[in-house]
């Protein structure tokens, strides 16, 4: 037997119809979980009187040598396809078969491929997101890591990439720790909308046969059944969540990724990638090419091709179940991948940067950055903010053409712009005294950035 | 004053760059919004001793006069594009300093629009998240009183479009109160992740003003504050969340909308669509067309759009703020349009269709539906269960051949195919019989549909 | 050697990233482009006088063994990732000097992967192009055998899924024909933007050594030389411009695939699939599924992912090359892919559809379809169009009411509507009529089709 | 009369529904084009004995009033969809009927709004393809006049955005001329597919009155007529072409963003926004930020996502029309939009940035970016190409460990690398014989940018 069906045909398969109808090459990948689905239904089908407890043993036995047959190369099972095999399902209940005999017949009573499908992407998806949850936390780590080895590092912050604003390093750092744990949140929702058993579903109208799902929910590890099993084997909402919350985990990498290029360039140059991190060029002997951080970037485009894929895909099938739901396997598998190979890289390569600290700091106080300590001086000596800011817009201007950063500015020629200036204007251009004074829950004060790393640590623990 | 800078520059901006960049024509929505940021913005000001009360009570009413002179037509504040008034927060601070005079000019202290902007989104946007559940809360409604005013009616499930096994139509409904419970659920989180306040953030490093965040928290109904400056004012994820669940609740709407599409045409002819909610052609008399669910469908495409005008948008966007960001307000309110007005419409269509009940029972009793009762029955009959689907397969090409439907092929006839068959056969084949054997949790018995039915209402409540 | 760089660099590259780096998994597909690079840059050395006959001889008969080497199984390459050869480029030149000695190690002279990527990509897909349009045009040849085989079978013509009027099945046919046309033409003015060699482009700037470009133009078969070195080495248009026509041409396929499947359900009952293309379910045995055509519209998904990914890509990146440009890669050839295995399982399926004719011809008098005769008689009468349209929808509702087909309402119910109605109402209704009288160029009249696929079959040859 | 049709309706629309549905809000944009067809319509009518002379007559000056009419504001057509007018084509008969009385009533004879809103929409884009052309030929124009004012700039050429190797400016600009080319080429090719007639198709089987489609044709100025009734009125693919040609152009547009906010960062420093296309920070006084370069970046995005909404939108549609397609204006519009918008935008901030030169020259002669130079060096010298590049690398890691440039490495510290060094290897580090030994065709010379600029030139005229 190579097909699960047929009893009503009379012709065989056009070949390059079976070639292109075959699901082998991409759902190979769900042997184990297609095994656990089995070994839980015979118990099942046991309790339910279907098979004896000397059959499903011997398909207990069955499914074990599947699982020890393929455990060093799973893709052998590719192999099968040129013998008309064409998916993982027909894979393994040919196997048992072929090894318990008669009760092998019985493994597939009372259900259908259709929600056998969806409970073992379910079950592949659970993993790939424990997995994926642990690298983002892993990277957390490295970038709180990062931020206390170098937490008294001040470097210019950017908006519209032109400098802002002096931060501290960590506050930087940790701005990308938020991210990242909106991720993980997110993941949560995405397991919990996974984590739904449709087993039992039949093809569409719910088994006809009595086997206890409930039961089956607590062998597989499930949270909860499917309430309707229309919806059950129609459903495909837990890959487009994962294929959404992998966008954005990309995006999340991307701009670190983006950061990272910029700062690691020779006109920031405050960062420099390691030699075992960094690729040169075949022709030009100088280059040391950021490659990783490009190609995280440039994956960002395959993840949201494959979430664009999903949706699209999805789009306007009627109920129930439509072979173009096979699609969604492959959107679903390089997802997982794209994520967690970019994640655990981006990890690496944090381990890899060798701060240039001196230029950062130099960075940190050019280019004006220190301008709007001067609106904040002006309205502790009354002025009302609006005004405040003109006044020191003018000052900058006059900075620009004369070519003089603020502190160097005489203090009569502040006195153009307003009276209000005194010799204490002076003293506001202070690095520290800078970044001291954004003493607010979120802000980038030592003793604020300090607390919100004891809260990140709680938090991932 | 016209903009909330300048200081700096000494050219006037290019035309066509003010109508560029002008961001009124999308922004005006925000107005409430910001009338209320800047209501609790002066209250904190005032705590913080910014303003005094007298202050804070001229802006304060400078804040309720433009909410009452907006209150009829908002869009009349485009007008003000031309006076060079950019966004909707210079149109509010132009609009208190011209009321409040100098309290006007303290306002914005210590505050850069880089918050503000998301502040005021994220206002938005949970009004239009409470909003959109409550349009699914509806229709979810909608489809149980249809599941109880024809829980007997019978129809043809589909798999791939063919008649798989007969179903009750409750059942099928409820499969789509299913998808739209989960779009609620996803609601919530998209809520959760959307209702911290970015607001204190400053520009990028955290307000040097200290004024009480968690004050404003409370004031403006938020459920806690952003913790890293940085993150706050780059982060639009919140933005990203709703765009997918957006498109995900089209998706579930287009589904939906096809299988109406395809019920009410002549060859299905299961349903009609009431006069009411269809429309005709210009050029041929006779047509009556699903025109609303065809739009449903064809929106389904611009909420992807926006959603994935969202992706594009973000990727590989540096830290912190850049105006880029501007284009997410455009998709932000796009799509909850989209979401908003497709939910409602679809309501409103589905207390408009008449149900051709007798078309409907006539054709779930055709076609082989009832082919999988024969599996079973054999397999009661103790033929395992690989081998009882084989030789049904069988019977059904007998059938074909012959031009009879199952119930009509004699005994003799299907002994050819095993002995098991016997005069009992012919009990197998009632719509009510094969309905109610699919006894199983989230199957389609009446008893399980309308277990399922009392759950969903409670569910709802 | 197994770098083309790392003098410049004193770590070994980290494990993880090596593997991340790799780009052989996906670019051994360019190894006969990138030996055809080599042996014609390797004539243009010679010329240019950096190589000698002698040298460049060696250099021939060590490309000619790489390509006899692995033109067995090409994927063999992959198994030098673990040797630490990064990328296509790198194995053919690591071999060369393997087996060419001190003339290998020129081989590269003046010239950059940046270039040569670039050029090895556009080789590669050139023959997608050329073989993807001898499939599209192997269709057309189908879809005209189909339409001259069938060429008087009439069939519902439908909008909006409702049936509209009646037409020649292979007028329905021809229509998909132009659709195919079009891409075919479109993939001509891909071609000739991907026809366009880089080579010489150096890094960025133009070789500085004088190899004769348009000599390598030549034999490389392109028509043009790039005209700017910096364009030439950033540039992706071309696929882009490729995975934008294919995904036009898959929605083209998609449209088929949804009519086909509509009419193989069996409310339509138009056709049937052979058994040899069609599927069955593991658990309902009456099952004949178009698994095939629920694939092809499913990886439409893929095509529009693909596309998307590959804009994604290219958004915002600053010039000249950056390694994002390396995922284009897995763009290009999964759409080539897509393209190619879709369109020719399109092919095959249609040779392999049965058509229910009466049943076609039964669905295409039925439903009131010939509706718009009456609007076209009453104008013939001497009335205006509107108002003939608004008499017809009368008589359409009359006759619904009555549980009457038009052409059985009596003539004295018709003059409730309009005096002008006569006895010669009854000569409009048949088929063969309603056809003929589409005789316009592009109508469906038996004249007009036939003469389209006159023309058409002109237009391929 | 507000609906073109209704006969065979017996209830009124659900205003919900009749809002939903009304698609005024975005097709009066066609009005004009709708005039144009009508107006030719009229005369094809009046070809066909259709209508009198007379009732063309009054029909031309009905439509002459429309025009007339709505000439200053066309917006206010919007007022009609209150009094159930749903579409431009509806308000356009009705007018007139209004006006031109019972020949108004003949004005749709044989006609459908399925060819009328095709035919108006390639109207429509035809001008949209040529005044985007326009601009973009605009665009290039200014490239090449800021390539020759500038011509002697030399600048520091990118890969990763590390420095590769110096170029001229103007060959860095030409290279985005090259890409802008590409784009009219592109919307050429738009154009040929848009400049199609479906006039004369009728709902879709063709018109089975015998207007001239030819004159039609010629009226119209479209280049030829369509072939397929079916496919005329169920095709988008020009839309389809038109959303992904806008995409790229926002691709290049969003490049050279990219490039542009770099340059202009205080890192770089290479360029300045002219104040009248820079803003300013509501809180940071200093800032001048480059938001109009950030907005054409951001709104790629929207280009993206309208290519996308259209994909989506088409996807699986069965034939012929469907309303779904009625959501494809909307791209359409909105793609020509941001196309036409960004591309002008760009061409204003050309004009308006100022040059930084000696900070661009000495930035492109720092850091290592000459070391390719020595490669070519120790070829000359006899060194195979691999080998040379090596010990070049080899050399680099010496200055950088040394901290001095190449030219100031000594010439026995050099003979640690090679005995090949001479005295002459300081000769080869001067930025403009660097520049000048790029001559190749494409290549960076000043003889070939000069070339290269006298062919753009050509090219545009």
């Amino acid at each position: 037997m190579k097909k699960l069906w047929g009893g009503r045909f009379k012709e065989n398969m056009d070949p390059q119809f079976r070639k292109f109808n075959a699901s082998l090459p991409v759902d190979w990948r769900l042997l184990e979980a297609d095994i656990q689905v089995n070994k839980a239904y015979a118990q099942a089908l046991r309790k339910a009187g279907i098979l004896t407890g000397h059959e499903e043993k011997s398909i207990q036995s069955a499914l074990d040598n599947i699982r020890e047959k393929n455990s060093k190369n799973p893709t052998h099972i590719l192999k099968n396809i040129e013998q008309g095999i064409e998916d993982i399902h027909t894979y393994v209940e040919t196997e048992v078969i072929k090894s318990a005999g008669e009760a092998g017949y019985k493994i597939h009573t009372g259900r259908s491929r259709n929600e056998q499908v969806s409970t073992d992407l379910r079950i592949y998806l659970r993993q790939e997101i424990l997995s994926l949850q642990k690298s983002l936390k892993n990277l957390c780590f490295i970038l709180i890591g990062l931020a206390e080895q170098n937490f008294d590092v001040i470097m210019p912050g950017y908006t519209h990439l032109q400098k802002a604003q002096p931060v501290l390093f960590p506050h930087y750092l940790m701005a990308y720790f938020e991210k990242f744990c909106r991720d993980i949140q997110r993941l949560d929702e995405v397991f919990t909308r996974t984590n739904v058993l449709p087993l039992g579903s039949g093809a569409l109208t719910g088994s006809h046969t009595k086997i206890d799902r409930n039961f089956l929910c607590k062998l597989l590890g499930f949270a909860e059944i499917s309430s309707n099993s229309m919806d059950a084997v129609s459903d495909r909402d837990f890959i487009l969540d994962f294929t959404g919350a992998g966008s954005i985990i990309l995006i999340h990498l991307s701009r670190l990724a983006e950061d990272l290029i910029l700062y690691s360039s020779s006109e920031f140059g405050f960062i420099e990638l390691r030699d075992n991190v960094a690729t040169g060029s075949s022709l030009m002997p100088h280059k040391k090419n950021p490659d990783a951080l490009e190609l995280i970037r440039g994956k960002t485009g395959q993840a949201f091709g494959h979430h664009m894929g999903m949706l699209a895909l999805m789009k306007g099938l009627p109920l129930t179940y439509n072979k173009d739901l096979q699609e969604s396997q492959n959107h679903l598998f390089e997802s997982a991948d794209i994520a967690s190979t970019c994640v655990s890289m981006m990890a690496t390569i944090l381990k890899n940067i060798i701060l240039h600290k001196e230029r950062i700091r130099q960075s940190a106080q050019s280019d004006y950055i220190d301008a709007t300590e001067v609106v904040d001086y002006l309205i502790r000596k009354g002025l009302p903010f609006r005004k405040a800011h003109h006044i020191a817009g003018k000052v900058v201007l006059f900075g620009i053409e004369a070519g003089l950063p603020l502190h160097k500015i005489k203090l009569k020629d502040f006195h153009r712009f307003s009276p209000l200036f005194d010799k204490d204007v002076y003293d506001i251009f202070s690095l520290e005294k800078i970044i001291s004074a954004k003493d607010i829950p979120g802000g980038t004060s030592p003793e604020r950035v300090k607390e919100a790393i004891r809260q990140s640590k709680k938090k991932l623990e």
